[in-house]
């Protein structure tokens, strides 16, 4: 059987940089090809980052993606690499790009991955399974594929599949069985949730099984906006073992020596009818034999497997750091209360940009307790960043004199004057402000509108509040800390949750004990449960139906709530898309 | 030729109040069948309103649907109306409901037609072609349906189609030429856009030609959060005559007596195999002759076609009332600048709420100058609105002697000042916060995040500025006031457009004139045009360059901005979907 030593290059695109993308390939493809590498994979989109959204439906941009792909096949040979297949994701186009209301079948954006080698693009794959649920929405985007691609390589025949593909039965990985390869490439934009590297695994190898051939699986990484990329690339075989596995949210280079069964020579080169899932082959001839790999045999290794808090604390750094850096912000800035919320917040934004790049602002109220304003000091001590205090009293108290308010009015008044504070310094220093609000306030609205919501990110958007408290143990133990002293007071972790707006104030007034809200929450929006699929679960009716109303009305300040990193199966944002406007309560007709 | 007497029920229903939707449903049957009618149809989704979004993941509403629609078959009955058919929208599954990530073909939830006849559910069809560009994310939501239902109706086959079946070649209008129907029924849940009412008679003229039936049109009027439908309900026969049309932006009950061929008696009624787009055709028989319509003829007549400007205007009236009223606020507050977009959207207020909900609050700062203060006096005196006056120096003054700030953090500090202070109105008495900026200053980002734009909801969302000025002009002509004096002082209209936030500050200092912007973002949002592109249309390829900058690096604004009402092909929000994160610039690569 022919050795091929495979590269899967497991990096960080952004979207829209194509030429900063393109040089990332070159860079890569560069280093896979010294360690001998004969084919290298990098993830779906690639060349464009991943997900563009409704850049599609621009001509100019679908455009320049074509021109740069065909520029990177030339330059690839041009730094030595000819003899190298360099897979690329990228975005094409089979006729004029569609508008989004003139979608026709069988012509418009692909969801596409090249092939290069020779210093052109030797053979192309359109994604066929194209998912629409959650956050994804191929189908506004992109015409199916319906002609598996497969290459043959150093006498090896490859199957090219993109993300999806491989989430569904039938389709390309059952044509690629009928083809008989001996290798099936998977490209990767698949955004990390909490648990999916556990069924991943599993899923490569029923599809390895499904093809009967090993599977090369590349994930990106990286922050997107609300999604990040956590990598987990690997290579399975077809009995299911289990080759080699990369770390998660990291770049990383996965090199390892594949033994694949020789493809028959003379195979016909031209397109196949097969009729599974309606999908054809197209077969494209790029070497027959390539020199055994050079050197010491490459093996990649199998990464050590993350705990479930490590692997979410990676995720909102991660996250964090890429939108900042992306966006090209030097710094963030954040309240600090003496919380849990924002002293986690804080503690996320030291591990993503340094003490250098997070400035904590204290800003008290009448209603701020003195062991709070101890518990942010506390924090900006054992974490180095720029901490400042910044008193409310007075400008709330201008307020007050000039309007007649009472009761939530003023508790909102105070939320609302620490947002105007905090973006005067964003405004006059150019940090990027950080809001905070935890999934269980953004669930039941627990929350002041352009008050503690102001903010361009949101690290704890889709971080429940008992998550909240498990992150912060976990960031203070041992195994986060090596022994240090973590960044988080234990004083900000044990005291009970208030927002301090009123005297006394604590969030049990208002909500149930969080282990109960979360759980009812996660029900209803992790599960789309009902009422009685609630009851059922245990729940009170009188609880269920006070949180459900909550969550009900406080869409209106979801939508206008700030982006944050997607950690769960289903976020707050384009995960979960409600109206407003919405009569239907779960009490019934 | 038998005659039906057909009634279509142009009404408003409410997303999730299955109830409510139910009674209406009951009362213009009830009206209809007093007055002859012996069809009666409803629009798309009727009983649950629509668009539901992610409800449909939701069993219980999904169950709720069901139930509803069986009881009202029934009450239907019991209100004297069994022999009446009664077209009815819903939402239906024909197996468990799928959720988001679980979309299996052939099963899950279904955007259904019911026709409620002689106490139940006689006939149902479910949507073939399913939107998935622009607003609609119908592939997300719904599992096609493969079958064409034809109703034999006093003698006359009559086929079911819903809203974007009529949009698009081949499929149910197809199917129904070779099933030889006499009347293609088609519900509607389509939104207004700009002139597509220009575009709606002749398209269902093709498909009256494309059956060789007659097609009875019937759309929904009403809000929805973004979104507004106009009506304009109408009935065409296979030759395109233009048999009667409804206005748009109200309730009305369409009522013709139309002359209809009999079908062939004693066709088989059997599902029977067709081909063409895999259609099946499943028949269905409800009665074969009725009484002769009693009395007079029915004659629906042709309702008069609106202006440009009072098309939008009807539109943007309807879109807050039904959000200010679905939502149940009692009022709504916004600022008055002395401005023409405060103008014009107060005005649009009064138009939808009457004066007595609508409060005006002018916040002068040193800034602002003497004739505003009076413009604005003069706009509150003309409409009647309750008017108050707020400055805002002491509380801008208390935040400016605590920090130190310059430039536009002390421009945006006045902004937000100003939001504080509606938002703690909003708070103290209840009001819904109207926020004002146009569809050019949000293109632009030519506002303040949490200053100007805050707010529940936006009437001037989707209006460019031009159009503003074109609208106010409109609503002072005698065309709108019937002679009287319009709402909007003539100073408002015809002053040169300033934030004055700074000594002497005009829009012109930062923007184009608005003709020469708006006519580049017409073309770069609304039309997916890049800079190659408008430097074609004869743009200058400086100001281009500058305009799509300025886009790009304000995604993260529009981000966090209230829903408005979408008049335009392309509104911001669900109708263009971009990354924030975003490295493409239309300058190349």
């Amino acid at each position: 059987m022919p050795t091929l030593r495979i590269a899967l290059a497991q990096v960080n695109p952004t979207v829209g940089d194509l030429a900063g993308n393109a040089d990332l390939i070159r860079g890569h493809s560069r280093t896979a090809a010294d360690r001998g590498a004969q084919l290298v994979a990098f993830p779906e989109m690639m060349l464009t980052g991943y997900p563009v959204e409704d850049l599609v439906f621009r001509e100019s941009f679908v455009t320049a993606s074509r021109t740069a792909l065909d520029r990177l096949a030339a330059d690839l040979a041009g730094d030595g690499l000819a003899d190298t297949a360099v897979l690329v994701g990228y975005l094409d186009a089979d006729g004029p790009p569609m508008t989004s209301a003139d979608a026709v079948p069988g012509r418009g954006p692909r969801n596409a991955l090249a092939v290069l080698h020779g210093g052109r693009v030797a053979a192309r794959y359109f994604k066929h399974h194209l998912p629409n649920y959650g956050v994804f929405d191929e189908d506004r985007y992109f015409v199916s594929g319906d002609t598996l691609t497969v290459v043959r390589i150093g006498g090896v025949d490859v199957a090219l599949t993109i993300c999806e593909d491989l989430w569904q039965a039938g389709g390309p990985f059952a044509a690629a069985r009928q083809a008989g390869v001996g290798l099936v490439v998977n490209v990767n934009g698949s955004p990390y949730e909490r648990n999916k590297d556990d069924i991943r695994l599993p899923l490569v190898r029923r599809r390895a099984a499904e093809a009967g051939a090993t599977v090369a699986y590349v994930n990106m990484y990286g922050g997107q906006d609300e999604l990040v990329f956590d990598g987990d690339s690997m290579i399975v075989e077809a009995d299911g073992t289990l080759l080699t596995r990369a770390p998660q949210f990291t770049e990383h280079l996965l090199l390892h020596d594949v033994a694949l069964p020789a493809a028959a020579p003379g195979q016909p080169a031209e397109e196949t009818g097969l009729g599974r899932d309606g999908m054809r082959v197209a077969r494209v001839h790029v070497s027959d034999e390539l020199p055994a790999p050079a050197g010491e045999p490459a093996v990649g290794g199998h990464a050590e497997r993350l705990s479930d808090e490590a692997e979410v604390w990676q995720a909102l750094v991660l996250g964090l750091r890429d939108y900042v850096n992306k966006n090209g912000f030097p710094s963030v800035v954040l309240g600090l209360s003496g919380g849990i919320d924002s002293a986690l917040a804080a503690a996320i934004a030291v591990d993503a940009l340094g003490p250098d790049r997070v400035t904590g602002v204290s800003m008290p109220s009448q209603y701020s307790s003195e062991h709070s304003r101890e518990d942010a000091a506390e924090l900006a001590k054992r974490t180095g960043l720029d901490f400042r205090v910044e008193p409310i009293q007075p400008m709330v108290d201008s307020f007050l004199a000039n309007l007649s308010l009472s009761g939530t009015a003023v508790e909102n008044l105070q939320a609302r004057v620490r947002g105007v504070l905090l973006m005067a310094l964003s405004n006059q220093e150019g940090h990027l402000v950080l809001t905070t609000g935890n999934k269980s306030e953004l669930a039941v609205g627990y929350s002041t509108l352009y008050g503690d919501s102001v903010g361009g990110f949101n690290p704890l958007k889709d971080v429940w509040k008992t998550l909240v408290w498990k992150l912060a143990r976990w960031r203070v133990s041992p195994a986060a800390t090596g022994g240090g002293e973590g960044p988080i007071p234990d004083n900000s972790i044990g005291k009970p949750p208030s927002a301090e707006l009123s005297p006394g104030q604590l969030d049990t007034d208002t909500l149930p004990d969080y282990s109960v809200l979360d759980a009812i929450l996660i029900g209803y929006v992790d599960g789309d449960l009902g009422r009685e699929g609630l009851i059922q679960a245990g729940h009170d009716p009188e609880v269920v139906d006070r949180v459900l109303r909550m969550v009900d009305l406080a869409e209106y300040k979801r939508r206008q709530s700030a982006p944050g990193t997607k950690i769960s199966i289903k976020a707050f944002g384009r995960d979960r898309r409600l109206p407003i406007t919405n009569r239907w309560r779960e009490r019934g007709i």
